[in-house]
């Protein structure tokens, strides 16, 4: 498996997500601008690994910046990487996490400061892949055995430092010994999961079918699907989940068909802050992502185009959300704040 | 406006619908046979338009033969564009049509027999429109006015003789002076939204709004759709819809949001020989539908796909549907039955 996002002494160096599966195209982001622009082009995607590129964008300004302009430059490096895609709450924690070990080192030698930074946007990558074990852990046991589970958009390896959300539930279920396959939406219009869901399970041997987004009710309904799994961008305290577009029609479908839907996402997800999903700020992007794909417009030329990058699915129709700290139901306003608390 | 398909002396005349909207190219087929690949490769689709063609084809069959070998090779003409598309019954319904013309007149001349089968797949098409005018100003008055309307893949003039049956009644509410726009479904894998409604609508100067399948959930709920009107490949009796694949979570999403969902289709459509939609025989298309989109392949070489061309909507998420001799509604039984026998 391919590595997401890695530290290295020239930049941050990420996978081009827009190329695959077709062509492996390294990018190496030598500054934080570099790396804001890599977030908001989606050369690196998927709310887990945005979180840990972003923390390492804040410590590739602080390498570059002269240690007598540092104070003032800081909030502005961590001003630039939030202002690239709004929906996805690990953004923002990553840089907040960056900004309180800054704030713990600022009166440090400028060498001092530099080496926390570095080692704490290291660090947040190491934990990123700990925690997608663990969920994964908690994740394989609700997977039903011989069964078909259905995944929207991608929130495996790619969407995260490594081993994935959703998808590390899968990989636990396999590695526990459960017969399952999957079909993977191919979630229009980036085609996440036709370019790099179908891509990482065909890689590690796990059966996939790919399918159209529209086609998940069908099957469904023909009792094809045994559970939804799914990631997320931002979690509010009263359970609802904003995730990629589509996901809130994935979990009205397996309700109406009494399938269980489920959310895997780490506590760094969870926005207590937010009563509930009305709150969540939901990206709109270029209309050309509709229009055109794989760079051949298909569209008439001029036609207006809707493009939300997420939809938020209430709580009602999420039967358990796995984190790394164990499994939340309903009541969510009560559980979720028990788990991100530590009381769980 | 285009023409869909077109009776010419040199063969059918058909807009290559898989070219649109980038180049209008015409394809002239000359045999039964070229209509019968035009038909499976989707150069036309659409059920009505799909009947109006079959039966164009076998008035070319009758002209390509023999006088001395027709009575043999009419059967096999009409076999042979039946095993075009399984699902949509107005080919099936054009078939028998022609086919009892055809024995109507079998003992006269040859040039009266030809005369007659040209004539009666020329009244077809006439038919055709006259009857999506009808169902238009039946479904005008169900569309609430100052409201969008969301449809799925392409129910209008090109998919069927002209004028549309699903974007019949959007042209003839707009006509009687309501003020709608339209929210058009891109319809993977083919795209007909995109590539069809998008471009029908835009020439039309009618409000359009492009949007992927996994989007119309989100949209929904956000109170933004005022109903859904989609048309129909098959209806039971008992009311269950066969339609483009995502019609049925469409349906869904529109009965949670308490949405109106409406169907148009002509009697042509209602196939009472079957009590319900899961007799209807749904067609399983080529994988390459879903890798490759404007040539280009998307997704890893190799991969498993699943492409039912439809899926069948159960009556319970129909609010009415719209035919050209009135608006049907539950018990469908009764109702659908009603009109196909002209009580109602």
């Amino acid at each position: 498996m391919v590595e997401t996002v890695e530290w290295t002494d020239d930049g941050v160096l990420l996978i081009d997500q827009t190329q695959l599966p077709r062509e492996r195209v390294y990018v190496t982001c030598k500054t934080h601008e570099e790396v804001a622009v890599a977030i908001t082009d989606m050369i690196v995607r998927g709310a887990p690994a945005i979180g840990v590129t972003a923390a390492m964008g804040v410590a590739r300004g602080v390498l570059e910046t002269d240690a007598a302009e540092l104070p003032a430059a800081f909030p502005k490096i961590l001003e630039r990487l939030a202002n690239t895609r709004p929906t996805a709450v690990n953004l923002f924690w990553a840089l907040e996490r960056m900004r309180a070990v800054y704030d713990s080192v600022a009166s440090e030698p400028i060498d001092a400061i530099r080496e926390r930074m570095v080692a704490e946007a290291k660090q947040i990558k190491i934990e990123d892949i700990a925690i997608n074990q663990a969920m994964g852990r908690f994740g394989a046991e609700l997977i039903p055995d011989n069964s078909t589970v259905l995944t929207h958009c991608n929130a495996g390896a790619l969407a995260t430092a490594g081993y994935g959300t959703a998808l590390g539930v899968i990989r636990a279920a396999v590695s526990a010994g459960k017969k399952i396959d999957v079909f993977a939406d191919e979630t229009r219009p980036f085609l996440q999961g036709a370019r790099l869901t179908a891509w990482e399970l065909q890689q590690d041997g796990i059966p996939v079918t790919l399918i159209t987004d529209n086609m998940a009710g069908h099957f469904m309904k023909a009792g094809r699907i045994g559970c939804v799994v799914v990631g997320a961008d931002r979690i509010a305290a009263n359970g609802d989940v904003a995730n990629k577009i589509g996901t809130y029609s994935v979990a009205v479908l397996a309700k109406e068909n009494g399938i269980p839907f489920y959310v895997a996402a780490p506590i760094s997800t969870i926005d207590l802050a937010l009563e509930t999903g009305d709150e969540i700020p939901i990206e709109e992007r270029a209309s050309r992502e509709v229009t055109h794909v794989g760079g051949v417009e298909l569209a008439p030329a001029g036609i207006s185009v809707a493009n939300p990058a997420f939809d938020v699915t209430p709580n009602r129709y999420v039967t358990a959300i796995i984190t790394e700290r164990g499994v939340a139901r309903n009541p969510y306003n009560q559980n979720l704040r028990e788990i991100v608390e530590g009381k769980a």
